[in-house]
C-alpha cells in the first residue's frame, strides 16, 4: 500500500470511505463513488475554485453531483476537503436527521449547491447557474475585471442522459452556447435493469454535438491526466463541454464491479473486503483516511481561503472603479431590495373597472413595473411570450451574443424550463421566472417540487389556469392542477382575483426568498375591484366586501371571485347579508393567526359556499359546500362552457340558499 | 382556378376547409394546416390504409397529428375522405359539444387514434403503437400471413421536437428499431414566440440519426411528388424514419405566412380572402368543396372497404391454416377474457402471514400468475425492474431482434414510458403496464392525464409508494402524489393493503377497460390479513374487521391499515367497539351505491379516523380526523420515520380516543 501514489491513495479514500459509509448505513450506492472517484478528485483538486470554509463565497465555481444517488461520493469530498462535515455525519450516513441524507439536499449540508437524486435535475439544474453566471458576468465584468467567472461542473449518468428533461436542457445549453458548463459524463454502461445495451444504445457524442455542445473523451475513467486535459479542453472551448469517461461502475469490487449488482446496495462485508485487498487497502480498516491524504485533500481550505482572499481583493478593486455597479452587484448576491423601495410607489394601481382585464395581463403590467427598479428580474416562458405577457419591454432577449438580455426564450421546453429556473434561483444574483399555462405545470412538477423541497425562490407563471381558458378544450384546461399544486409542501400558490390582487401577488413572490411561488392567471378579462388590495393578498384571504351583516360567506379565488360578488349582490338585494371573501392563497391564510383567520371566517358563520373552477377536493376545509369541477374541460367559448358547468351567478345564489 | 390541377385543388381545399373554419370559430391554428396540407394529402390518398367506414378495422396503419392545435387539419381530412363527420361539425368547430374540439380526443371524433394537444404526446403515442404492432405481428404473423403490418404516420413539429418526452420516445424507438415508423416534421421554422432560431437551433438531423433513425429530407413541403418518395423510402428501411419538410407555415396567406401569427389566431376575413386570391381560390367562397375533389376524396370510401374485404379475406385464410391463433388474435383485439377464466382460480391467494410481503412483491406474484393465462399482458419498467417487481419469468426482453419478447426497458424515462404505454393500449390487443417509483409519477403526469381524458386502459404501477422507502430520503419520498393523483378525472388509484388486495388491484386493473389505473404498492413488507380480499377491492373499501360493536372507524389505505388494525386490537382490548375499513380505492367506493356506502361507513358512527402516510386533504369527506404527513418525509431507516411521524400503534390509539 505505501507503494501506491498519493493519488492513487487519495482517490481509493473516496471510494472507501463511500463504500463504508453504505455499508454501515447498509443502504446506499456504492457503484458511482468507486467508479467515478478520479473524475472527482480531479475535478476538485486541480480545478474547482472553492472554499470549504465559506461554501457561499460568490467567486466560487460550482459542482454539481447530478446522479444524486453517489451522494456519499460528494459527502466524502466534503468532509475531505474540510467543509464543516465531520467523520460521524459521514458514519451517519442516510440516518435520521443526519447531514447526510440518502440523496445531496441543498439547505442541509454545506457544499451541497443543489438537491439531486431525481435524475436529470442536476443536469438542467447547471444549466440555469450557468445562464445566471453568465447573465451576472455580462452585467457586471468590466474590462480588466472578471468578478463574476465560474464553471459549473458537473457528474453526470446514464441516467441523467436518458431524461428528456437533462435532453431538452443540452438542447438549450448548446443553443445559448454557454461555455461554462464542464460536464463530466460517468460513461459505465450500466443502469439499474442492466446494460445500457437493453435500453440505451444512441449514440450520444453525436447526439451532444448536434446540439452545439463540445464532445470529449476520456477511455480510462481512471486516468486522471487524460481528464485533467479534457477539463483544460473544456474550459478553453466557448461551447459547453460534455467529457464522456468510460468507467467501471462499482471499481476494484472483485465480483460486482462493472455490473448492476455494484449500483444501489451495499457491497456486503466480504466484497468489501475483497475490494480493499484488490486496490491495496486495508482490508480490516473502516472510513480509514491516511494522514498525508487528509493534508493533501486539506490543502484546499488554505487554497480556498487565498482564492476568495484573491477575489475580495479583485472585488475591492472593481467596487474602488465602479462603485455603483459594485454595491448594486452586493445587493442582488444579498438578496436585498433597493435602497428606498417602496412598494406602494413600485406596484401600479389599477382603477376599478367593470370590465378590467386578464389578470395575465396585469401580471405583464406589473412585470413591466417591477423590471424598471429591479434588475435582477429575469424571466420568459417555454415558447408562449405573448400568451403569458412574460416579456420585459426594452430589454433584448437572453441569447449567445447577448446574455445581458432579461427575455428568455425555452422553447417548448417546460420541464427543463422548471429546473433551468432553479439552478438561476439556487446561483442567486437573479429572480428568475418562467411561464407556461397551467395545465402544462404537469410537464415541471418535478422542478416544481424540487424547489419547494429545497427552498429556491423560483416564480412559476401560470395563465390559462381554468376553462376560462376556452376553445382550446380539455387537453388545454386545468382542472386538477391548483389542488395538485397546493398539496406541494412549502410551495406558495397565489391565484389572484383582480389586476390588484395581481399586484399583490407580485409581492408575494418577490419577498418570498425561501420557497417558490406559483401565480396562477387567468386568460380572460375579471373585473377589477373596488376594493381589492394587495396587503389582502399577503394574508392569503380577506373580506373583499360585507353586504349587510354577514349571515353567509361566498369565498373564491381568481376569475371566481367575480361571480361571488355578483351573487352576493344579488343575495343582498333579497335582504340577505353575506360576506365576499376573495381567497387568493390556502398557504398564506395558514400562515396567519387564528384571530385574524377567525375576523375573516368566524366560526360563527357557518353557512359558507366555496366557487373555484377547479377540483373541490379539500375546500372542506374552509367552506359547507363547493361549487367546483369534477370532470374535464369542454372545447367551446369560455362563457358557454361556465354556464353548462354551473359558474353562473343564478347557480351560486340557488346553491347559496341551500346553505 | 379550374387550370389548376385537381391535385392542387384538393390541397388548397384542406387548406381552406381548414382556414375558415377557424375564421368562423374565431379561434384556432390555421397555420398547420395550411402549411403542412401537402404532407397530409400525401400520407393520406397515397399511402394510408384506413376504411372510413370503418374506422376501427384492424388492418388498418394509424394516423397522427401530434401537432394537435393543427385539429381542422384532421378534420377537414376526416370529413373530406368519407368519415362520419359532417360538414356541419367542420363548421361548428370549437363549439358546445361538437365533434369538433380545438385539439383532437380520442373517443370523441371517428377517425381520431389518439388525443394530441400536449406537445411530445402524439410523437411517443406512435411509438407505443408501433410497439404494440410489432409485438403482435412478431407473435401472430405466419410465414405468407402477415396479418399485422400497420404503418404509423405522423405529422410532428418544431414543438413536439423540443419536448423532453419525444426525445426520450424517439431514444427508445431507434433503439427497438420501430420501422413501422413514419414521422412527417413540420419543419417550418416557426413557434409561438417567432423564429426557432430564438431557441431551437440544434441539428436535428444529426440528433435523430445519432437516435438510429432513418433521416429524410423534403426541400418543399409542397412536393407531392418528393414527399411520396421518401415515404417510400421510410416504409423500405428497416429503421424508424423521420422526413423532414421544409414548409411554410400558414402557407398562402400573403401577409402571414411564414410568421408566428399565422400559427395561432384566425387570419381574419381580409387576410384569408387574400390567401384565397393568391392560391387561386374562390375568395367569396367558404367551406367550399370542389365536386370533383370531394370525389376525388371520397375514393377513399371504395378503397377502404376492398382494402378491409381483401384484409378480411386474408384473415379468413389464416384462421383457416392457424385456427388457434386465429381465435386468440380475435380474442386479444376484442379486448376479452380467455373462455373459461376464472379469477377465483387465476389470482393466488396469499394465507395469513404476521411477516407478510411487500405488495410491490405480490404484485411481482400476480402478474406471473396472471402472464401465463393472459399472453396480452406486456410491460415493464423505467429502468428499475428489480424494485417495480415487473418482470414477467419465461419471456425474452422486447428488443429488435425480439419483438414477441413481453418485458420491456423503458430506460430511466418516465414520461416516454407513460405516452408509449397509452400508444399500446390504444393500439388494442395488449394490456401494457409500466413501473416506477410512485414519486416519479410526477415525471409522468401528462400521460397519466391524457389516459384518464381518452379513457386508455393503461395500468400505471407505482411501487415505493410512502417514507416506508426509507434511507433514499425526502427526493424520492411521494407525499403529495396519491392525493394528486386521486384529483385526475377518471383515473382509478388502488392501493392495497397486503397481498391479497394486491391480486384484487390487479383484477380492477385488467377490468378497468376504459380508464387507466394506478396501483401504489408497498417498498416495506406488510401482514397478509386473515380477512383480506379481492372482492373488498372492487368495492374501493370494505370492513376488514369488527372488533365488538363499532362506536368508531379506524380507516385506512395500503401500509397503514396493519397500523390501524394493531391500534384497533388495542382499543378493543380496552373494551372499545371498533370498526376497521380497509380504503384501497375511493374512485370505487364512490362507484357503490349509498346502501352499500352507508354499511361500510354508517352515518350513524361519526368518530372517525383516517390514516394514511401522505397528503391528508381530501379524508374530511369520510373521516373527522386524520394522520398523514404534511411536510417532506426524511432519511432513514422507514420505521424510524414512521415513528417520528406519528405512524405508531401508541399515536393512533390516542388520536382514535381524541374523537
Amino acid at each position: 500500500m505505501t507503494t501506491q501514489s498519493l493519488e492513487t491513495r487519495a482517490i481509493n479514500t473516496l471510494r472507501f470511505l463511500s463504500a463504508d459509509a453504505v455499508q454501515k448505513a447498509n443502504s446506499g450506492h456504492p457503484g458511482l463513488p468507486m467508479g467515478g472517484a478520479a473524475m472527482a478528485y480531479t475535478i476538485w483538486t486541480r480545478h474547482l475554485r472553492h472554499n470549504p470554509r465559506n461554501p457561499k463565497w460568490i467567486g466560487r465555481d460550482r459542482f454539481i453531483l447530478s446522479g444524486g444517488h453517489g451522494s456519499m461520493l460528494l459527502y466524502s469530498l466534503l468532509h475531505l476537503t474540510g467543509y464543516d462535515l465531520s467523520l460521524d455525519e459521514i458514519k451517519n450516513f442516510r440516518q435520521w436527521e443526519s447531514l447526510t441524507p440518502g440523496h445531496p439536499e441543498y439547505g442541509l449540508t454545506p457544499g451541497v449547491e443543489v438537491t439531486t437524486g431525481p435524475l436529470g435535475q442536476g443536469f438542467a439544474n447547471g444549466v440555469g447557474m450557468a445562464i445566471a453566471a453568465s447573465h451576472l458576468a455580462a452585467t457586471f465584468n468590466q474590462s480588466g475585471h472578471n468578478i463574476i467567472d465560474p464553471f459549473i461542473y458537473a457528474i453526470v449518468t446514464d441516467g441523467d442522459l436518458m431524461e428528456g428533461v437533462a435532453a431538452e436542457a443540452a438542447s438549450m445549453a448548446g443553443h445559448m452556447s454557454l461555455g461554462r458548463l464542464i460536464y463530466l459524463y460517468d460513461d459505465n454502461n450500466i443502469s439499474i435493469d442492466g446494460s445500457t445495451d437493453l435500453a440505451f444504445t444512441e449514440d450520444r457524442a453525436v447526439r451532444f454535438r448536434s446540439y452545439g455542445w463540445q464532445v470529449l473523451r476520456v477511455e480510462d475513467g481512471n486516468d486522471v491526466e487524460a481528464i485533467d486535459k479534457a477539463i483544460k479542453e473544456a474550459k478553453a472551448d466557448p461551447r459547453p463541454s460534455l467529457i464522456m469517461c468510460k468507467t467501471i461502475i462499482g471499481f476494484g469490487a472483485p465480483n460486482r464491479q462493472g455490473t448492476q449488482k455494484a449500483h444501489g446496495e451495499p457491497l456486503g462485508e466480504d466484497e468489501l473486503s475483497a475490494a480493499k485487498t484488490n486496490l491495496g487497502w486495508d482490508k480490516e480498516a473502516k472510513f480509514f483516511i491516511p494522514e498525508d491524504v487528509l493534508a493533501f485533500y486539506h490543502q484546499a481550505i488554505e487554497k480556498g481561503r487565498e482564492l476568495e482572499a484573491d477575489w475580495n481583493m479583485r472585488f475591492e478593486a472593481y467596487k474602488r472603479i465602479h462603485p455603483a455597479l459594485g454595491s448594486e452587484l452586493q445587493r442582488r448576491l444579498n438578496g436585498e431590495l433597493p435602497k428606498g423601495w417602496d412598494w406602494e410607489e413600485v406596484l401600479p394601481k389599477f382603477p376599478a373597472d367593470a370590465k378590467g382585464m386578464a389578470t395575465r395581463a396585469a401580471s405583464g403590467k406589473v412585470i413591466n413595473a417591477l423590471a424598471s427598479g429591479l434588475p435582477e428580474l429575469i424571466g420568459g416562458s417555454a415558447d408562449l411570450a405573448p400568451s403569458n405577457n412574460t416579456k420585459i419591454d426594452g430589454s433584448p432577449a437572453f441569447q449567445k451574443d447577448s446574455f445581458a438580455g432579461r427575455n428568455f426564450h425555452f422553447g417548448v421546453r417546460e420541464h427543463a424550463m422548471g429546473s433551468v429556473l432553479n439552478g438561476m434561483a439556487v446561483f442567486g444574483g437573479v429572480i428568475p421566472y418562467g411561464g407556461t399555462f397551467l395545465v402544462f405545470a404537469d410537464y415541471m412538477r418535478p422542478p416544481i417540487r424540487l424547489a419547494a423541497l429545497s427552498h429556491y425562490p423560483s416564480i412559476f407563471i401560470f395563465t390559462h389556469d381554468s376553462v376560462g381558458l376556452g376553445e382550446d378544450g380539455p387537453t388545454h384546461q386545468p382542472i386538477e392542477h391548483l389542488m395538485s399544486l397546493r398539496l406541494i409542501p412549502n410551495l406558495i400558490v397565489v391565484r389572484p382575483a383582480d389586476a390588484n390582487e395581481t399586484a399583490g401577488a407580485w409581492k408575494v413572490a418577490i419577498e418570498n426568498k425561501h420557497a417558490p411561488t406559483v401565480l396562477a392567471l387567468t386568460r380572460q378579462n375579471v373585473p377589477t375591484f373596488e376594493t381589492s388590495n394587495y396587503a389582502g393578498v399577503e394574508k392569503g384571504a380577506y373580506i373583499l366586501k360585507d353586504f349587510g351583516e354577514p349571515q353567509m360567506i361566498l369565498m373564491a379565488s381568481g376569475s371566481e371571485v367575480s361571480l361571488i360578488m355578483e351573487a352576493a349582490q344579488k343575495l343582498a338585494d333579497e335582504g340577505k347579508g353575506v360576506r365576499v371573501v376573495s381567497f387568493p392563497s390556502w398557504e398564506l391564510f395558514e400562515k396567519q393567526d387564528e384571530k385574524y383567520k377567525d375576523s375573516v371566517l368566524p366560526k360563527s358563520i357557518q353557512k359558507r359556499l366555496a366557487v373555484e373552477a377547479g377540483s373541490g377536493m379539500g375546500w372542506e376545509r374552509y367552506a359547507k359546500s363547493v361549487i367546483s369541477i369534477e370532470r374535464y374541460g369542454a372545447s367551446a367559448p369560455y362563457k358557454t362552457i361556465f354556464e353548462h358547468l354551473g359558474f353562473t351567478v343564478e347557480n351560486v345564489v340557488a346553491k347559496a340558499k341551500e346553505l
